[in-house]
C-alpha cells in the first residue's frame, strides 16, 4: 500500500460536499482503484458554522484558503470556491508555487487566466485539472486531452449551460414567454447570482475558450469569444423554427479556420431531429468533431452535487494514480495565440423581419438581399397582424460580413417596424 | 526532448493502415502532445505483397508476430489482428512476457482471456490498453476506467454492434424485411465472415463483457452473457413497438443485482424518444449510470478506419505520456469472481401471440399469464389474419422466469399458432 493521497478542500457549498461525501462514502473503492488511500485532511469556507448534512469534525478547519492551499500535509489543493479572481486564484497560485498539484471547477479563472495558470504549474511540475469546469459530470476534458489526443480537431460544439437550455426548452414545449420561462428558472434556483452570466451565454462562454485551447493548441482567450444571450429570442422564433424542423439552442461553436480561430457562443437554430435538437431541459451535449474520429457526441448532467462531484473525483483519482499532463494537454510554451477570426465561416441564417403592410415591401427587401449577396433558400410570409406582416426567410449559406450589411439596410427602409431578428443555422 | 516511444504493428488491414496514417501524417502533433515522437520501427501481416494505400518500406518486416512483439526496439505492441487465440494471443503474450506494453483492439480476446492476460500485464508492470475494442471511436473505457473513476456504477448499457442497428433502421425505416435488410448489410460489406458474430450478438456480447469487468471490478466472463441475437425479429414486431412509441435495439445492458452480475445482450424495446431509442444506422451508443454522475450517454462511429484508429491512438498517447494502469482500472487480483445472475431485474415485456381465431382464446391466455403472476398493462388485438388474430400484449413489470413459466403454459395450448415472441421493454 503505498501512501495516501491527501487533500485540501477550499469550498464547501453543493461541489465541495459531494465530494466529500464520495471520498467517505466509497473509501474503500477508491483505494481500491487508486491503489492507495484518498483522505481529506483539512476544509476551509466562508463560514464554518453551518450544517452542511456532512460530518466535517474529522478535517482541520482553515479559515483561509490561501493557508490551506500551502500545508505541508496536503498534496492536492481542490479549489470549488468560485470566481475568476480573488481566493480562488490566489489560492490556486499558492498551491502551485508550492508544488502542490490542484482540482479546479472554475471555468471562469481558467478562462480568464488559463495560460498563466498553466505556465505557473508546469513550471513546477504540477497537475492543474479541471474536468468539473466543463459540462458538469461529462467527462469531457478527458476525451479531448486523452481519448481523442490522435485527432487533429476540426470543431467542437456544445450546449454547457443547463439553465438556458432549460428556459429555451420550457419555451418550446410549453408555449412560455422568455419572461415566463426565465422566472420558472429562477424560481427553481437555476440562475446564477447574476442571471447574466447564465442567460448572455458568459458561463457557457468560459467553457467554450477552454474547449478551444484543449481543441486547437491555442492560448485560453475568453475575450475573443463572440457572445451573445439568449434575452432577444421570442416564442415566434421558437414555433416558427420548429415549423421548419429546427430547434433553438444557445450553442457553443469553435473551430479552427484559414484565418484564425473562430469562438462563438450563441442562440444557433439546430435540425430538430439531430442530438443537439434533442436535447431537452437542463442536461449538456457537446459534440467533439476530429479528422480521425469524425463526430463525438457526449450527453449528461452539467450540475449537480453527484455530477460535479463525479468530475471532481475523476481528476483526484487520476492524480492518485500519478497521472501528469500538462494542463491544456501540450505544454503551454507551446500553445498558439490564435489570431480571432469571428464569423469567417459561412452558414444558413434564419431571419425573421416584422414588415409594413404595403405593396413593395417584401420587393425591397428581397432586392437589399440580393445586392448583398444573400440569396434566399426559403420564405415564409405569415397572415398579416394589424397592419404588419412577419416574413422568415432562411438564406443560402452567407458570410455573416455580408448579412450585416444587408440588415443594415434593411433597417435603413421605411418598410420594417422592428430591429430584424438573425440567427445563425449551424450545420451539426 | 525524450526518447521516441517506438511501435510495432502487427495486423494491416483497415484499422492498421489507419494507425499507420496517423502516425506518418501527424507526426508533429503527435510529438507535441507526447512530449516525445511516436515511430513505427516494425509492422507484420498475412501477406506481404498488397497494395495498402500506405508507404511501409520505411518500417521493418515481419513474418511472424511473436516475432515482431518480441522485437528488443519495439516499446508498445500494437494488436490488430483479431481473434481470441491464435496469433493474437500468443503475440499478445509475448509482447507482455517481455515486458512491453500491448495496444489492441481486440474484443474476443479481451472477452475471453481478459482476466489471464491482466494477470500477466501487471505481473510484467506493463500497460494493456483496449480501448478500440469497444464501441470504435468512443472513449468509453477511458470515460469509465478513469473519467468516473469516482462513482459506483449502476448500469452500463449500449448498442455496440452497427451492422445490428444499421439492418433494424432499415426494418424500421424502409420497411424491409429481417432477410432483405441482412442481404443489403451483407451487400454493403458490414457483415463479418461469420454473420452470427454480428446477428448472433457475440461481437456486442465480448464488448459488454469488457464494460462489466471495468464497471462492477469483476473478472470478464463472456460465458455468462446472456445471448440473444436479432434474427427472429420481425418487421410486424418493429411496427407494432413503433406504434407504441418504442423502438427495438440490440442492447447490452450490465448490472450489479442483489444475486449477482447480470450481463445481457438482447433486442431490447426503448423509448422511441431516448437517445437510444433515436440512434440510427451504425453509429453506436453506451449509456453510464453511476451513483453520483447519474447518466452519461457516448454516440459515436462503432467502426472504420479513422475512428477505431482513434482510439488505438488514444491509448498509444496515453502510453507515451507515461499512464500506467492496472488493465481494467483496479488490481487484477482484487477482480471479483461474481456469480452470474441473468434474469433477476424485472422488466416489462412485449409479447406478440398469434392466435387461432376461436372464443374463448384470449380468455385462456390472459389467465395463464395471470396465473404466473403476469399481469397486463396494455393489449392490443389486431385484424383477423385468415384464421388466426395477432395480439399484443405489454406486461407490468415481471421476472423473466416468471414469464418463461408463463409462456411455456401458452405454448401447450391450442389456441396458439406460432412460437410467442418476447421482447424485454427496457427502461432508459
Amino acid at each position: 500500500m503505498t501512501s495516501p493521497l491527501r487533500l485540501g478542500i477550499a469550498g464547501l457549498g453543493t461541489v465541495g460536499v459531494g465530494v466529500v461525501r464520495i471520498v467517505r462514502q466509497q473509501a474503500k473503492m477508491l483505494t481500491t482503484r487508486a491503489g492507495r488511500p484518498i483522505e481529506i485532511v483539512a476544509v476551509s469556507a466562508r463560514t464554518r458554522d453551518k450544517d452542511r448534512g456532512v460530518n466535517l469534525s474529522h478535517y482541520d478547519w482553515e479559515d483561509d484558503p490561501v493557508a490551506l492551499a500551502k500545508r505541508d500535509d496536503v498534496d492536492v489543493f481542490v479549489e470549488l470556491m468560485g470566481g475568476s479572481d480573488g481566493p480562488a486564484k490566489a489560492a490556486t497560485e499558492a498551491a502551485l508555487a508550492a508544488g502542490k498539484d490542484v482540482v479546479t471547477a472554475n471555468k471562469a479563472m481558467l478562462a480568464h487566466h488559463g495560460q498563466a495558470l498553466a505556465e505557473l504549474a508546469e513550471s513546477k511540475g504540477c497537475n492543474l485539472r479541471y474536468e468539473a469546469a466543463v459540462a458538469g459530470g461529462i467527462p469531457v476534458i478527458k476525451a479531448l486531452m486523452e481519448g481523442l489526443a490522435g485527432n487533429e480537431m476540426t470543431r467542437v460544439m456544445g450546449v454547457m449551460n443547463g439553465t438556458c437550455n432549460y428556459i429555451l426548452t420550457r419555451m418550446q414545449n410549453a408555449g412560455l414567454t422568455y419572461e415566463e420561462a426565465f422566472a420558472e428558472a429562477d424560481g427553481l434556483g437555476y440562475l446564477e447570482a447574476d442571471p447574466n452570466l447564465d442567460v448572455g451565454g458568459i458561463d457557457a462562454g468560459h467553457k467554450l475558450a477552454i474547449l478551444s485551447a484543449l481543441a486547437f493548441g491555442t492560448r485560453t482567450n475568453f475575450d475573443a469569444v463572440e457572445l451573445e444571450g439568449i434575452g432577444a429570442i421570442t416564442i415566434d422564433d421558437i414555433t416558427q423554427a420548429a415549423d421548419m424542423g429546427y430547434r433553438i439552442k444557445l450553442l457553443g461553436v469553435a473551430q479552427m479556420t484559414g484565418r484564425g480561430l473562430e469562438q462563438r457562443m450563441s442562440p444557433c437554430l439546430v435540425p430538430a431531429s439531430s442530438p443537439l435538437g434533442q436535447l431537452e431541459g437542463g442536461t449538456n451535449m457537446v459534440v467533439l468533431e476530429g479528422d480521425a474520429v469524425e463526430q463525438i457526441v457526449l450527453r449528461g448532467p452539467g450540475a449537480g452535487e453527484g455530477p460535479t462531484a463525479s468530475a471532481v473525483m475523476g481528476d483526484v483519482m487520476d492524480i492518485a494514480r500519478g497521472l501528469r499532463l500538462p494542463v491544456f494537454g501540450q505544454p503551454a510554451e507551446t500553445l498558439a495565440d490564435a489570431r480571432a477570426a469571428n464569423s469567417t465561416v459561412p452558414a444558413a441564417y434564419y431571419l425573421r423581419l416584422q414588415l409594413i403592410d404595403k405593396p413593395g415591401a417584401l420587393a425591397k427587401i428581397t432586392a437589399i438581399l440580393g445586392d448583398a449577396g444573400v440569396s434566399i433558400d426559403r420564405m415564409r410570409q405569415y397572415g398579416h397582424q394589424d397592419t404588419s406582416a412577419p416574413v422568415l426567410i432562411v438564406t443560402h449559406k452567407t458570410t455573416r460580413a455580408d448579412l450585416s450589411e444587408a440588415l443594415a439596410a434593411v433597417r435603413e427602409t421605411d418598410v420594417v417596424l422592428a430591429d430584424p431578428v438573425a440567427i445563425r443555422i449551424e450545420e451539426v
